[in-house]
Order: structure tokens, then C-alpha cells, then sequence
């Protein structure tokens, strides 16, 4: 499966993904699952998916592919970020066409969904959940972070914390828990994570890649696991 | 939806149910999940339901109506629990066959799950999960606790609490707790809950309806919540 959180904050954007891709519990693999566009200094997106790997794949090349043969319109072109979110909406759409036109469908969900976000200039960042219908809703300071994939396990400590103007320190730290609660009940969701910190107009972006043996996280995992030990040894 | 939860400890068993049923979002209702059967001092039953409201309140009006005609067999001469719990599994599949048969069937998933847990005289208490086709799984100490309905809300925290040695008091403060973070995420689940307490060889069962205003369950979703809080912000 796949679990991915994308965060739209007061300070900036908050994106994380696994990186487990799995077609039944025999056939594991490791697939990156976040996607960076960007021109530095004029705009950058992260792009997170989940649901069918080819139809995931096949989008960014789609998306890349667009921009090497500047053909239009283009993620680097659109005027704002909600055409930005149509273009990518728009390809998943052509993408499913394809895929289930004059064709066996054996049962097959083409489908996937994509979490969206990013800044372009003179524009505040901006983040959408892209259904695999082409559609797309977009974050608001009510409802500011979304999931895809196996979002259960980790939404209630989401609940519990996040606000539009929670920090991007404390978001991203939540974001992290909610994965360690996730790959707890889930092996379907597993390391490495891939993870980026988004600030307002810095209109550039990279991301980290966590590995199972990464310390900062191991020491997380210990502290927060031992704290819900005793903070529910010492309720009432 | 509906969320039931069952454990099966050292001390004795647990057994929690919310009492929120909805056909869509627009038809919302109040049901008893939680259904005991016993011969105080010689046996006695809990039964939890999940899935089709209608398949589950025909099994529970079956198990009665044998007992009242002393058909055979039936729950209070079973000679033991495995034996209780395969008249339990061959009804749910006598009521599903029959709701089928010869119908229209409209895309209605007849199905219930089933938490069966309880004792009889001359064995320890036993729990099973029982599915819609009739089979059964029992609890074990290596997995000593079952969840049916929306269930992974409120796993993370039991999978950090539960082991087959948690005493009673905190198994039951554990299994609060999961209900009070699937009603934050899950509208569909809600209270008031139905909750009891085995302790092993007591062969009686009773159990308590907690309400919305109830005060120690307020003082404890508090709790948890400002604990929680606290404990994220002492994160490293």
C-alpha cells in the first residue's frame, strides 16, 4: 500500500511518503513516491501519490515530458497554481482513459491519487488532493492537511495537533509519528521515508530521505512510544 | 458503522461496543450491540456485532428463541465454549443463506461479524471472532485482543497498550481510549457505549451503558487529549 500526508500551514508546506509499493503481501517493493518540479526562485511543486504504481509512473514521466518538449500547457507555464492542479488532474484522466480503453481490465483499479502543493511566485502556496478522476479540493485553514493511502492508523494523532498555524518543526515531527503509527498496524506502509519542509516564498524545495537506521527518527519512535506508556499509566 | 472491541487477558475479558448504526450518513440510529447470554454461576456470554443490523439482531433473536424452546443445540447446553461458538457461526450462515436465497439481493452485503467471548464452568473463558461464513479464530497470547467495524482508528494505541498480562482496570481505560479516537475521526461510530468486565471464573456478566456526559469518561478523553499534546511537545 502506501501512506503520504501533505500539510498546508500558516509557515509553509509539509509533504512525507513511504516509499513500500505491494501487488498482494508477496510482491513487496521500494518505490519512491514523491516528486519534486521546480524552478528555483519562480515556482516548485511536490507531487505525493498513491494507488496504481504504472498509472503514479506514468504520470510524472507524462508531466517531465511535458516540460522537456515545452509542450503546452506545462507545470512551467501554468499561470497559477490551480492550473497547475488541472494539468496534473487532466493527465491522470488521459492516463485511466488509455489504460481502460479497448483493453482487459482483469479487475485492475488504474486509479491513483495525488497530493499537489506548492508556491509560484506572486502567489501564496497552495495545496490540492487530485482525485483519479480528475478532480481536485484544495486545502483551507478548517481542513489543513491531507492523506492518501492507508490513512486510518495514523489520522488520529493528525486530529489531535496539526492546525493551520501549527509550526513546520511541530507539523513535521506529527507527520512522523503518524507514520510510525501507520507502519505499526500496516507492513504494506514501510521505510525508507521520503520527507520535505516547504517556507513561504523560499520557492525552492528538496527533500530528505529518512532510512529505517536514522537516528533522529529511532529516538522519536522510543520517546513517543514510552511517553504514551506513561501517560496512559498516569491517567485517571 | 459500528466499533466492538474484545480482549482476552490473564485476568479474565473485556468487551466494548459503541451503539451508533447508519444506513449513509442520512439515516443514523441508536442499537445495542452488546448482547449477553448466561446461567449466572454456571455460564455466561458476550456477543458483539458489527455489519448488517438486521442479520445481527436475527442471530441474537435466534440464540434466544433456541434457548427458549430448549431446541438443540443450543447456548446453555453446548458443551463447551468451542461448541457455543459453532452454534453461533452455523446460525449467522443459516439467516445469511436464507436472506440470499431466491431474492433480490440489491447489492446489500448480508454479512455480520461477530465477537464471542465468555465462559463455562470447568474451562477458562475463551473469545472468538466469527465471521459471516460461519467459521471462527480465537484469541490467543500472542494476539489477545479482536476489533470489528471501524477498526484502525483506534488500533495504534491498543497494539502499544495490550499484551495478554495488561490488567483489567488498564485494559478497559486502553479500550476507552480507542473508542475516544475513532469517534474523533469516524462519525459513524458514537456513543453512548455499552462496556464489561470478566473476571476469570466469575461466570457472571454485566454490563454498563457509558453516556456522553458520563464524568470519568470525560475526565479521561481530557486526559488523553492534553496528555497527549503535552507529551508531543516534550518530543525531542
Amino acid at each position: 500500500m502506501t501512506y503520504c500526508i501533505a500539510m498546508w500551514l500558516n509557515e509553509g508546506l509539509i509533504f512525507a511518503s513511504d516509499t513500500r509499493t505491494n501487488a498482494g503481501v508477496d510482491q513487496i517493493a521500494s518505490f519512491r513516491k514523491m516528486h519534486l518540479f521546480q524552478q528555483p526562485g519562480a515556482r516548485c511543486f511536490a507531487l505525493l501519490t498513491s494507488g496504481n504504481l504504472a498509472t503514479s509512473q506514468n504520470l510524472v514521466s507524462r508531466l517531465r515530458s511535458q516540460l522537456e518538449n515545452d509542450e503546452q500547457p506545462n507545470l512551467y507555464n501554468a499561470g497559477n497554481m490551480f492550473e497547475a492542479a488541472e494539468i496534473v488532474g487532466e493527465q491522470i484522466k488521459a492516463i485511466i482513459a488509455h489504460n481502460t480503453k479497448g483493453q482487459q481490465n482483469a479487475g485492475v483499479d488504474f486509479g491513483c491519487h495525488v497530493l499537489f502543493g506548492g508556491q509560484i511566485e506572486g502567489e501564496p502556496p497552495r495545496l490540492y488532493h487530485i482525485y483519479p478522476e480528475g478532480n481536485f479540493i484544495e486545502a483551507t485553514e478548517d481542513t489543513p492537511y491531507f492523506q492518501i493511502g492507508e490513512s486510518k492508523y495514523g489520522k488520529p494523532i493528525l486530529d489531535r495537533i496539526i492546525r493551520h498555524d501549527t509550526n513546520l518543526h511541530q507539523a513535521m515531527k506529527c507527520a512522523l509519528i503518524s507514520f510510525d503509527s501507520t507502519m505499526h498496524s500496516n507492513l504494506s506502509v514501510g521505510m525508507p521515508l521520503d520527507v520535505a519542509v516547504y517556507r513561504n516564498d523560499a520557492l525552492e524545495l528538496s527533500s530528505e530521505r529518512i532510512q529505517e537506521n536514522d537516528g533522529y527518527f529511532q529516538r522519536l519512535r522510543e520517546s513517543w512510544s514510552t511517553g504514551i506508556r506513561q501517560l496512559f499509566n498516569d491517567l485517571p
